[in-house]
């Protein structure tokens, strides 16, 4: 920004540090008006109530928003909390009950290596899914189609034909995949499974079972339907079958019901709730708009005015000047907020299930109202510190961290192709690049060392050089760089003021 | 502070490093005596001994303080681990020997999934119960009231009636929760469970024991009453019931006693002890309060004088320099160590039994005044680098942690919501707290990106990116500003000085 | 370099920061044509291209380079991920099959302890084998050589003849070993061994297998020999017999195959590729070397040049500034690169099977590659303060290096020869280097304290000693030094520009 | 050290840094004579040399002496490596063969909790021992007494008698405590145990074996005696037996032996080894005393020649100036390092056995050899940024450290007192050291906040306020200000120099 253009612009930076030195000696009537409009835009809320007595009514929503926000997410999170509880305890039950001998320690996986294996745990799994009644202790039924039981189905895929033969390394196969899928009417049938042509064996088989806590927190209990799937699964041929039991969840409202001594749902209050959420997200996206709308009119007059006058461009940076980045912020945050309501009501009223989608809204968006806050706090001198220091760094962060990511991704391309077969913390790419981002910050160090398979010492010894010096690489010098970085941005910024 | 009352004030700081450059220009005789009278004021001890030989007994009194103190709570400390450790060791065997087939590794909850396991563990408790004199290696022996044995209590928490068909998406339940309790006098019974409606069942018994380890170290031993709860949680009706032993324990003077070879109880002794602690630190008490009142007075004097001379009011900073803030340390110290030296002695005459309440008390106290001792060592220069740097950069410090909270409750909250169904670490707000916390000073950072469980391919993606950005923003940002934030205090300190 | 020195060379420094500031005092013609040359010499592509029009051919063949080598990267890790899993999950299932009630957790190591499970163990073993094929569930088989099936050999070594009686401390032992290795031709034999003087017990046979997983990526299966050896260890004598099995991976292209619906191996489309990916990097290689070489010339004639007109030696580092360090990097990551390639080729080619020198070639030539990225981003300003700050920092941080290892030395040698016998991470020299340097960045420290066995109390005093000045001394005195030295630099660089 | 002194003395620092400023305005002949000889004696080898022409004796001799002390101390470590491994083994053989289903997993502990359990685990043992013979795989006899065995002995610890009743809340019992001991030769009798009286029940037996093992490094094997003692713990009277097997061992040399092909022990070679070590540490010795004993008189001759000549005293730190701390270094290295040796040399003439020592002195002689090493490297300019740093920060580090341990002390006390017997990581003082130490250096975080029991709230709370200002305190501000300390220390002598 050149000496002239200051002299009109006198733009305050948002943050009011800046003392305003403007040059009066041009100051003829017009520019003296246009410079006070100006001037006046760039004010924040308490300087314009000072100036003209305006009331920070824009200050007050964003309080009342985060308020508000707040509370819908919790109270959202809390009702979830109950839901995933519930879902959990069933998956966890269901492992329990239909697979053999199962135990709850992650250090094994669950997988079995005899062909006898695999016939005894199928038939463990339909001896407890017909005598399910007598033996589960939550209120879990089988699945009714008019008068008929769910049949439970066991379906095996397998390649159409062929005929291997390792010890004369000769094979002749089908690619084709073939299914066969016999449903099991509630009594037990033989099922003969050809091994090397075997691909899958899957057991599916559907639960329903209600979720009588919430009658405790007077909330009308909910209906669920757990479509249970067991995978035998032998694609790589290897000699291990492993198991999976995992299932979906629909969850309804029940067709009929009495609850004697418990108030009615509370569900109507909640979506009244959420839609006075959405029309402060609204009135507050409305005002910020208007704002932004009002920042480029007075930017193209500007532009306009100055052109006219002094026969130039305005350069972008200075046009920039005139669109607040936090009212970018909070339209995106009360976008994000509010598409997300929408989906918690329709939610609520049991109309679609996609809890992850409306929960990555909701909490961005609450997330971006906090970070919001920030500008509030910057209108006290000495609170905006860190605001200030982070955007100064941030070009320099990036420019930097661009560099360090080169040596990062050679760094994880190299560890991925040679350490790979020999730690499992180095299978894939995206792992590696987690290994080794939580290396930089000081976790499992030993681990890795150890957890290192031993069996080509040329590999063994590239292993030690290799985490050797990307842990002193990153730790004590890139590291230390960040640190200079920051300590170098926030002391040119207090010279500055 | 102005020129004008420094003239009057010359306030040494409590370190004495800033030298006393008083205007001697209008200095009256009375105004002479009242700064002289400031100065002694605000000497520290060894200069007040120095100048009026008035003998340090307050610093004398605090150091013979900080011993028995310590001595004390060391003493409390020591007795308690033996109560401590023998109340665990007594659940760790009630668990193994009334619940069926429990191991003491933390990674199995210990659960149960069918209908038939619960009636054999109850059986299997009933059964260890009434063979107890036959099996225990310790001393536990029945309660007995007048000649007769309290018995085991099953009691069963239930719906009061209702019908349950998931199948048919139909509910009818009367909210209101029965109990059936039967009392077993050590004859066993059969008990029938109808388990849809079941909610609670609760084996509830009463042992008693004797601790003999303390006649080892000469004390008399203890009489122990442990009321035994074995919980049976269904109230989640998932198909799994979660089986939890607690035991509330109750210690007791034993009725009748005798020990051979054993001197009596030193009870007495450490009774005595607590009350001279008491004395010593009332005395402390009373010359910091004799202290903090002359401070109050002065400073009235002070702002009387400064008024009439003036006609200006003393700004409230300046007056806070009249009272000491180690002062009010000690104060709150001696407060807190007295009531817990008091609760010690009431526990110590068995006659209640608030550990916890009196271990914080005595603890808060004592670490004040280990704190406290860093006062003592801000006489010698160079010693108080820490307490100025800390108290200097404390404004800031604070100024800028409530900037970094706000993105960190953003963060919070976000996570909460998002993860908090796929990752144990997001489950409450507490716990995402404390998992974000450790992640920012490196902890468990790989085990944090590994255990994301990976349902839904979006959740994961915004996990990563939750995780990176939360991890590199706060470690590289935040805690390099931190490290910036004092290291600027520090420079600023040692120019000033 | 002097100033007359200067006067000739003006040498822009590779990044192009430094400006140009040449005395034009005895500017005679020859001297400026030179002049001119040397500085088109030094000038980035940029500007070459701004000056004389000259395409960037390298740099955009560097940029197709890493792009290739990239790619070609990723394609063997992804088809080396595949055989790495095969390999794995066989060697999990074989460690099933035949080890007497083997289990996946890593706490217990896989041990027996007494003669009869000696005997057992190897029974169970012997009969999984004969009864493999009704057994496992991949497609396992014998090998054959000819009709004939490969057997079983069960081969004990043992010491000649001796005897031991360590009652009496006395013992006569031939240390020759004799190794027995009776053949089992698919019928169980009868072992007896002679416990006090058997070293090991090898149990050795050979199956076949066809990794079929491939036909889904519509890839040709490849056939599999497993040379299986189970390893029972007693050459300590000291009553544990550890158990290892471990097996020789050998990958054929089979004899004779159909696979009906799958294309065609697209093994030479691969080939092709590398054979491109050389070519590039020969091209490559070449352009680099002749920089290199108009470099020595260019120095070689400057030499002469200034020696004639100045009558001094140029120094060496001046002399060094011709040779450009990154054009040696790019030669060495060629280098590596090709070799990988042609490695990868003949691996393709099914001739060898050296994955590893493979691996640790192509990883570290990627990883030299993309380090390489680093000079490009040299041309903007400002994006080299992290390579200049490292290279300007290297000689300090590298003496400061060999002081501190010399202590970290010192801790490493009293570590292991004082807490080694009482500590599993100080048993080696080489696990105390890597515990010491994860302490050193925060990692696993509490469990390293908790872990020191508590046998002889000097020796545990001197543990906690050791470890807390450790830690002291290098966490906060060395890591805090290196943060000085980095800033330091830095502040450095930033004045001088 | 005021002007005049400095004319005199003219000493430049050990690290020939500082520039010699003398005035020369009063130098008389015999002055000058004497200054000569102060500059030579705080001269460094290498400008001893260049001004005299003495070799560096002594710099050869300590280069000599680090090597020759490090492969001692490597060969010891080595020889005592396989030691340890056989007798770690041995253990672990005895744990399986004697503790009835012992299983390495170190999450239980291995404890008993009925009466039944004890006598079956007490014949368990004594049967597995009376059947040794025929289950080891090991060499393991039992030891001879003359011709009779030692027998297994099972000793029992009782009160002498006493009724206890804690149902009626009497016990009457004498403190006495009663030991009997039947010996078992070789049939298994009958024990009874009284419960309620039994403290200990412990079985002892000796075994003997062979480490055969070290036949194969050509080395002579040892006869090693195991005193085995398994421990039934009832001290508690809890309900819990905890058992633990523990073994003293003895190692001899074997009375009589022959082994074919091997060679005889290279015992008098090692020795001579150490003699030879020991000798040249002597010297070093001997010359560093010298050197210290020249200081000293040197120190006089200019104390008295001061005194006379300026009638003043001279400072203690100038005093000290004389006496080379590195010196000290040496000397205290080199008699821990002799020391050692010689306790060496005695254990393996098996005269002793106290290998604990002896790896103390050797491992701290070694370490401080190793860090005697940056003496030499401080000759060299730019070299010792480290150890001056280090120096000079030093007065501050051990300032501020006691500034923050009063504060951690405070920490620990209350930790210890509130947190105890909720959290095993706050047992006793000396493990709440050690797990905030722990934490300060960011490791285990979420696992501290996540094992703290939540029995009571209050403590809950305190623990969460506890654990976040402790980490905050000290990680955020404590360690900062050690960064800036060193930092501090730096800069101030980058600007001396």
């Amino acid at each position: 920004m050149d000496d002239s253009t200051e002299a009109y612009l006198c733009i305050n930076d948002p943050n009011g540090n800046r003392a305003v030195h403007c040059s009066e000696s041009h100051a003829h009537l017009e520019e003296e008006k246009f410079r006070r409009k100006l001037k006046y835009f760039f004010m924040n809320p308490c300087d314009k109530y000072k100036a003209r007595g305006r009331k920070p009514w824009k200050l007050i929503l964003q309080i009342v928003k985060i308020a508000v926000v707040t509370i819908q997410l919790v109270s959202f999170g809390l009702s979830n909390q109950m839901v995933v509880q519930f879902k959990e305890e069933n998956l966890m039950a269901f492992r329990h009950l239909f697979l053999k001998s199962f135990r709850d320690s992650s250090t094994d996986t669950y997988s079995i290596y005899t062909q006898h294996d695999v016939y005894t745990h199928i038939a463990f799994t339909v001896k407890q899914f017909l005598m399910l009644p007598s033996i589960t202790v939550g209120n879990h039924q089988y699945e009714k189609e008019g008068d008929v039981y769910t049949p439970l189905t066991i379906c095996q895929q397998f390649y159409r034909n062929g005929s291997i033969s390792p010890a004369n390394e000769t094979f002749d196969i089908d690619a084709q995949v073939d299914e066969e899928r016999p449903f099991l009417y509630l009594v037990e049938s033989v099922c003969v499974f050809v091994f090397f042509r075997l691909l899958t064996v899957t057991v599916n088989f559907t639960l329903k079972a209600i979720n009588l806590e919430t009658v405790e927190y007077h909330e009308l209990p909910d209906c669920y339907v757990f479509d249970i799937m067991i995978t035998f699964d032998n694609k790589a041929h290897s000699g291990r079958i492993t198991i999976d039991l995992d299932n979906d969840v629909h969850i309804y409202e029940c067709r009929d019901w009495s609850v004697t001594d418990a108030s009615p749902r509370n569900m109507y209050m909640l979506v009244l709730f959420d839609v006075i959420v959405i029309l402060i997200l609204m009135l507050s996206l409305l005002l910020c708009a208007r704002s932004v709308k009002a920042g480029v009119h007075l930017q193209f007059e500007y532009t306009e005015f100055f052109s006219i006058h002094h026969g130039k461009h305005v350069s972008f940076s200075d046009r920039m000047e005139f669109i607040n980045g936090w009212y970018i912020l909070i339209i995106v945050s009360d976008v994000l907020t509010i598409s997300g309501s929408l989906l918690k009501i329709i939610i609520q009223l049991k109309a679609v299930a996609s809890y992850d989608l409306c929960s990555i809204l909701l909490g961005t968006g609450t997330m971006l109202v906090w970070i919001g806050v920030l500008r509030y706090m910057g209108y006290f001198k000495k609170y905006n510190i860190l605001i200030i220091t982070l955007r100064a760094a941030l070009p320099n962060v990036i420019r930097f961290t661009c560099c360090a990511a080169m040596i990062y991704l050679g760094y994880c391309f190299c560890g991925w192709i040679v350490l790979g077969p020999y730690h499992t913390k180095f299978r894939t790419l995206n792992v590696v690049s987690e290994s080794l981002f939580s290396l930089i910050n000081g976790d499992d160090m030993f681990a890795t060392f150890k957890n290192m398979q031993h069996k080509s010492d040329v590999v063994w010894l590239f292993s030690r050089l290799y985490l050797y010096t990307f842990v002193s690489l990153f730790i004590y010098m890139v590291l230390s760089l960040f640190i200079t970085l920051i300590t170098d941005t926030y002391d040119t910024i207090k010279v500055r003021e």
